[in-house]
C-alpha cells in the first residue's frame, strides 16, 4: 500500500496520510474549508465524505469546535482515524465509519450546525463501466451517495438555521441549485472558481447555504482564480496553503 | 412629455425615443443584446416587454431575422412604434401592444426560435406601496408579469430547442433556475456582471436556455465587469457600445 504522510499544507506542523492508491488531499476540499466562515459560538460540525480526514484537520486550524467526519469505506476509514491521531487531534475530531443515508437513525435528527462536504462529483451514467470497488470510483462517482442521497442527509442532520457548505462542478450548477431548494437549504453565497483569469469558463463552484424556509438573499461572490497563465499557483491559493490558523499553538 | 430623440449608441446612426418618464433604454439591454448568439439560419425572434423597442432595433445589427416586439403598456408601444419607424426598421420588427400571456392564444403556440427578456426584476412584496399605473413601476415591478408568467410564456410561445435569453438581477438566480427547469428550459450559458473588479459581488447575470426536456451542459462564462476603478466604462464595455454590426450597410 503506497502509502505516505505528507506535511498537510507545508507550513504548520499538521500532517496527513496520502494513499496515491485511495485518497489524496484535493485543492477542492482546501478551497472549501477557506470559504467557511467559522462561528465563534460552540457548534457542531460534520464533514460528510470526509476521505483522510483532510478537511476536518485543516479546518482544526480554523476553529476550536468539536468537528465529526463520517467516512462509508473503511479503509479510507482507517487513514482518517491515522491521520487524525498523527495530529493529536482525537478530542476535537471523530471519524466515524457509517453511511451518512442512516446517519439520523442512530444520532437523530437536526444534530449538527454546520455541515461541510466534498463529495462525488459526477453522475453515474452507466454502471457497468465503473468498478464499483473501487476506492477512487467510489470517492469520485454518485454510487455510494448520490446528490439528492446527501442533500436529504443535509437537511436531516442540519439544524434549523444551520449552514451548509458544499463544494461541486460548476457544470452541475443546476442540479445542485435544484436540490437546495428541493430540501430547503437556500443558497446565500456562491463563489465560482476558474483554472486561470483567461480560462473561458468555471469548473467549480463553492456554496454556502442556510437551512431555511425563507427564501432569496443569495450573493454571487468575486470570482477565484487558481493559477497564473505561466501555470504557476497564484499568489492569493498559495496564501490559502500557508494559512496556520488565527493563532499559532497549534504550531510544533 | 419629455421625449428626447436619442442615438442609440451614439456610432451607427440607430436612435431610440426616450422619455426620461416612461422609458430610457438601458445597460442591461444593451448586455444582454451583445450575449446573444445570433444564427445565420432563419429565425423568429420575440422580445418580450420590449419598451421603447431598444432590443429590436440594436439587435437589427446583429442579425437580418424578423423581431416581434411586444409591450402591454399602450404609451410605451405607441414610443417603440415610433422608434422603429424612425429607423426605418418597420419589414424588420413588428410591435405589439399585447399582453404577453395571452399571446399564444391568438398566434398560437411554439411559434419562435428565439425569445429575449429583459424583464421586471423586483418581486411585489407590498402592493400596496406600488403606484400601479406609473410606467416605471410596471417596468420594473412583476405587476404585469411576474417571472412565473413569464417563463409560462416562453415555454409556450419557443418552438423545441428554440433559445431563450434573459437578463436578470444576481440575487434573484434561485428563483429564476427553479423556473427554467419548471417549464424545461435547460441553462446552457450563465455570464454573471459586476459594477467594478473590486466589486464584492455580481449585480445582474446572464442566461441562455434552450427548450429540452435534456439536462445538464451548463457552462459559466468569464465574469464581465462594467466601470474601472475610477467610474468609467471599462473598453470592452465601449466596443459594445460602439458596436456598428457586421455589416456597415446600416450606417448612414
Amino acid at each position: 500500500m503506497p502509502e505516505v504522510i505528507n506535511d498537510i499544507l507545508g507550513y504548520d506542523g499538521l500532517k496527513v496520510i496520502q494513499d496515491s492508491e485511495k485518497f489524496n488531499f484535493s485543492l477542492d476540499s482546501t478551497l472549501l474549508v477557506n470559504f467557511i466562515n467559522p462561528s465563534l459560538k460552540k457548534e457542531e460540525i460534520l464533514d460528510i465524505g470526509t476521505g483522510n480526514a483532510f478537511i476536518p484537520i485543516f479546518l482544526s486550524l480554523k476553529t476550536k469546535n468539536h468537528i465529526t467526519g463520517v467516512e462509508i469505506q473503511e479503509d479510507i476509514y482507517d487513514l482518517a482515524k491515522r491521520s487524525v491521531e498523527l495530529n493529536h487531534l482525537e478530542k476535537q475530531i471523530t471519524i466515524l465509519n457509517k453511511d451518512v443515508r442512516t446517519l439520523y437513525k442512530e444520532i437523530g435528527v437536526s444534530k449538527f450546525d454546520v455541515i461541510i462536504s466534498n463529495p462525488p462529483y459526477f453522475k453515474v451514467e452507466d454502471e457497468s463501466k465503473l468498478n464499483k470497488n473501487d476506492y477512487l470510483t467510489i470517492a469520485r462517482h454518485e454510487i455510494a451517495l448520490t446528490l439528492n442521497e446527501l442533500m436529504d442527509s443535509v437537511k436531516k442532520l442540519l439544524k434549523d438555521n444551520g449552514k451548509f457548505y458544499l463544494v461541486h462542478r460548476a457544470d452541475r450548477m443546476i442540479d445542485v441549485l435544484e436540490e437546495f431548494r428541493k430540501n430547503s437549504i437556500e443558497p446565500k453565497r456562491i463563489q465560482f472558481i476558474y483554472p486561470k483569469k483567461s480560462s473561458n469558463d468555471a469548473y467549480l463552484l463553492l456554496i454556502e447555504g442556510i437551512k431555511t424556509k425563507k427564501v432569496g438573499g443569495l450573493k454571487i461572490l468575486k470570482p477565484l482564480y487558481i493559477h497564473k497563465e505561466n501555470g504557476e499557483y497564484r499568489e492569493e491559493i498559495l496564501k490559502i496553503f500557508r494559512f496556520k490558523g488565527e493563532q499559532n499553538e497549534k504550531t510544533k
